[in-house]
């Protein structure tokens, strides 16, 4: 095939636009690839569909060679189903919901649990007609509260989808490991590096769960990296908790007048002034306690207080995918008028009556409010927290002695060197985007939907489901996010719009009949070429061959009157004069070798 | 490829469903191609989706060979263009409308005219930008009153769509063409004989426009054909109106007494009674009044009066596609209520006063009443028709003499057997589905969206655009429609599923060994093979192989003990006896010759 780009439907910018907060956005608009038509709503424009269809292909291809089989439900789908699972409420204004002419309620698919083991529940019936792998190739819709980096995070994207049906847990593994393998090719086929992180089920329920993250400064996620190679979600970081500690040492708690110290920093000053020791204080001496207020699924509300070392935040991300599917809202002040026994900025577990220390947090407590505790707060750990009494805190107050817990909460911020899991040594912390997603679902779906097939025995059992999904519309911008450079999109060969770039450099009737000479016999062996004969500077030319990023470039110029022309290659910027005669060859060498 | 039955998602049905209406829907599902989840909304199973994909490719390819560019717009879409556009308003309850979380408004894309115009408008700015065709397969959304067949009129469904833009008519005219010539070569590749029919350019406004037709019961489009091979939708035909009659016999308009006629038939009845004459009279010499409520597209209403021959009803999609984007109802009791000058059942163009013929209909006359007539209705042609006094009629009312209209207004039924306009003798009325369209739309949108370049003078002209739709996923149903049979499903090479279905006959080893061994030869040799490994009686496996319709089977049976296994060609239900040792050769030939 030959293109010209004077025909073409594609303008190249010379300005970064207004929106575009990350390289491959900004590469995408200027180079012709997308344009925005909404927040969050983005036209593929042809180069940006010629890389889609490779990566679909791609895709399409790797799930074929698991067995999985490609079927294709539709986006516009009835309320019944996501009202069974609960979905419908849970996924809040993220879905898109309308009504139908006759006011039946419908939404916008943001992925297809529900429909898909529906229609296994429709199809099968003994354990004979499982396992099964189905997939599709489809748009899917969330309504975004915050659609951002153009194709990164969109409100409409593509996204193949599969889902495993199995009568037993052996089975499940199995599909979750072809899985694990067809997007490890994918990835591979796609010239893609990724880490495969532990992630959180978040709101798909299940157990086993991983992602497939580039690393990227654009990206959303932050994961961890252990120096053994362990790589979780910061969701899924569990703290390996630290030893016990001997506290027969240790003194009875104290309280002490702290005046004005409501926050950490303030407690601590105040603290190394009045009561000096050989170790300064820190904020990692000290308990700090925060209130949220929690809604559960059912809309339920109650109070939880989390108590962690002062020098921690509780990371927000950690805490809603802990508390899932119940939400958590910080304490107001007008909350804590509600609850006088919660003095705000000097909260802590234990009050002093006579002498004696008396937990007041807790469900067995006084208070019976619900009480957890990082999982750094261990037995014999000694902290300086709040006395429940305005400008009063106490010292050495140990837990397992004076206090203790409802539950571990491992929900404060992850931070670079903090000590791996696995003991390797310290995190290293970084920033990737979500490619692909693999789930064990387990039966969460089948039962809310009561999928059953008869097994061997004869006997009705549940089955159990996996889920995977992998952004096709997301992969144009992380393909072009990690290899685009500071003059363009530089794409790898297997997905990039054309094999070849022809730029004709210069006026005169040979050069135009040698570039379409050239450009014919290139056709004629397979190769897919665009060819510029716009009627514009040799200048123009080469920036828009570097913006566009085409893997290889063949400029036809000056040398020409020598016999030579220039074989250009993208990523490396290098080039090469050959002689025009083993131009052809060297060519189908370098775009086909 | 191999595929195996026992681990295919698919479930044949020995049942119709309830809902099936016509032969292909009913096939459709019965075989496992699809399965409903809603009113109009499909799921296309594994054995379906295998066609559209091929379907899919064959578009494809044709597109791209007449200079059409591959892009994507999404289908959820802000407001503001369609409210520019009017289409927002015009589309009424089809349309799909939703609200995002910020309750700005969005609907679902029924058809992209506007956004592939606003794309054009932002990428180009002169005359060497264009020509330029544009297209897009993607899902489309409209909120039937009726979806119904399946495939045939759902609410969710994939279209191939195209917009051309072009400085002048000419080009055009060349876009339309190339349309016109890919769409012949996909139906001809996919096996489709259709009809080209000249069509109303309905709810796109423009001029001309074709349907590609495929004669079939189950359509809801209803078309003419000439001797001579003129084709029409019915909408589109307009009556050759009959030459003018000399009137100078015809005596003045008689009012005569017709008790209880408010009807044609008693009319006639009455007539023949007591003014017999020697040609009986007919339905055909009376005049009807039909009077309709018409809104216009602003919401205006006012009241039309059609008068057409007693013996023709109106067509309604006829006097919709005519009104449009007006929309016409009857007159109900109320409306008469409120025009005492309208008495229904007698209504007439003119009233008798004083021996003189007086119109009383017509924008020109008393009542101020807009009155049109059938194309029939010509320069002295005479008719008996309502006095606008209950139980009386006039007779001798010529037109031209006693009164006149305000237009014409061609909304008869057509009848088979009604003159062709062409004149080449009787009309032939057939129904057929309609799978591709192609239009002129001429400058409508361009107009309300500002699409302008330069020229090559340096003027800023108005682009003119064509659109052009190929109904990807109707297609499947369609060719099931035209090729199934009393038994099933029957699918030409070129879309079917599979190019081969082995079905095993009996046990024993021998059989299995050589199915499997088979099955290896024809699917290294390139044959995408689908083998019937279940364990269930020969005569389920062959009805089920005429139920799922792939073109070939090869049965290894009772035979094989004579060395010979049987292939069966599924179109023609014919089967032959081949040597064992031949059968791949002999299959190769069949599937690929």
């Amino acid at each position: 095939m030959i293109t010209r780009l004077s025909q073409y439907f594609v303008k190249t910018l010379r300005e970064d636009p207004a929106d575009a907060e990350v390289p491959s956005h900004k590469w995408l608009v200027r180079a012709g690839y997308v344009r925005r038509i909404g927040p969050g709503i983005y036209t593929m424009l042809p180069l940006g569909q010629k890389v889609y269809n490779k990566i679909e292909q791609v895709v399409r291809e790797e799930l074929n060679a698991i067995g999985a089989q490609e079927m294709r439900i539709p986006a516009l789908l009835p309320r019944e189903p996501f009202e069974i699972s609960n979905r419908w409420e849970e996924y809040g204004p993220t879905l898109f919901r309308l009504k139908d002419r006759k006011s039946a309620d419908y939404l916008l698919a943001p992925t297809h649990e529900e429909m898909f083991t529906l229609a296994v529940k429709d199809l099968c019936s003994s354990y004979k007609d499982l396992p099964l792998i189905l997939y599709h190739i489809t748009p899917k819709y969330r309504d975004e509260a915050r659609p951002r980096a153009g194709l990164l995070r969109g409100r409409e994207f593509i996204m193949e989808d599969s889902y495993s049906f199995d009568v037993d847990d052996e089975g499940l593994k199995a599909a979750y490991e072809k899985h694990r393998t067809a997007y490890m090719r994918i990835m591979d086929r796609l010239g893609l590096k990724y880490t495969m992180v532990q992630a959180m089920a978040g709101a798909m329920g299940g157990s086993r769960s991983e992602e497939f993250l580039i690393e990227a400064e654009a990206g959303e996620d932050t994961f961890v990296v252990s120096p053994a190679g362990f790589a979780a979600n910061v969701e899924a970081v569990r703290i390996t908790p630290p030893a016990e500690q001997d506290f027969s040492e240790v003194g009875p708690v104290q309280v002490v007048d702290t005046p004005g110290t409501p926050t950490i920093v303030d407690l601590v000053e105040r603290i190394n002034a009045d009561h000096p020791r050989e170790r300064a204080w820190e904020a990692a001496d000290t308990l700090k306690n925060l209130v949220f207020k929690v809604t559960d699924a059912e809309g339920k509300k109650s109070v939880l207080i989390v108590g962690l070392p002062g020098d921690r935040e509780v990371d927000e991300k950690r805490l809603e995918a802990q508390l899932e599917p119940a939400v958590a809202e910080p304490f107001t002040d007008e909350d804590f008028a509600q609850y006088p026994v919660l003095v705000k900025g000097y909260i802590g577990p234990v009050k002093v009556v006579d002498g004696q220390a008396v937990q007041i947090l807790g469900e067995e407590s006084e208070s019976g409010i619900r009480y957890v505790v990082d999982p750094r707060v261990v037995k014999g750990t000694r902290w300086v927290t709040g006395a429940n009494e305005v400008d009063k805190h106490q010292l050495d107050v140990v837990y397992g002695r004076d206090f203790t817990a409802d539950g571990v909460l491992d929900v404060a911020e992850v931070r670079d060197g903090d000590p791996a899991p696995d003991g390797s040594g310290p995190l290293k912390l970084a920033r990737g985007i979500e490619l692909g997603h693999i789930f064990q679902l387990g039966r969460k779906y089948a039962k809310a939907l009561d999928l059953k097939v008869l097994d061997r025995n004869g006997k009705l059992v549940t089955v159990t489901m996996g889920s995977y999904g992998f952004g096709v519309s997301r992969a144009v911008a992380v393909i072009a996010e990690k290899t685009c450079d500071a003059k363009g999109l530089a794409w790898p060969r297997t997905v990039a719009p054309f094999d070849l770039h022809i730029v004709t450099a210069g006026k005169g009737e040979e050069i135009a009949q040698t570039a379409e000479k050239l450009a014919a016999e290139l056709s004629e062996a397979g190769i897919d070429v665009l060819i510029d004969d716009r009627n514009v500077s040799p200048g123009v030319k080469f920036a828009d061959a570097e913006l566009i990023g085409i893997p290889t470039s063949l400029v036809i110029g000056r040398g020409l009157k020598n016999g030579t022309v220039e074989v250009k290659d993208r990523a490396s910027l290098s080039s090469a004069e050959v002689p025009v005669e083993t131009a052809v060859s060297v060519l189908i060498q370098t775009v086909k070798g």
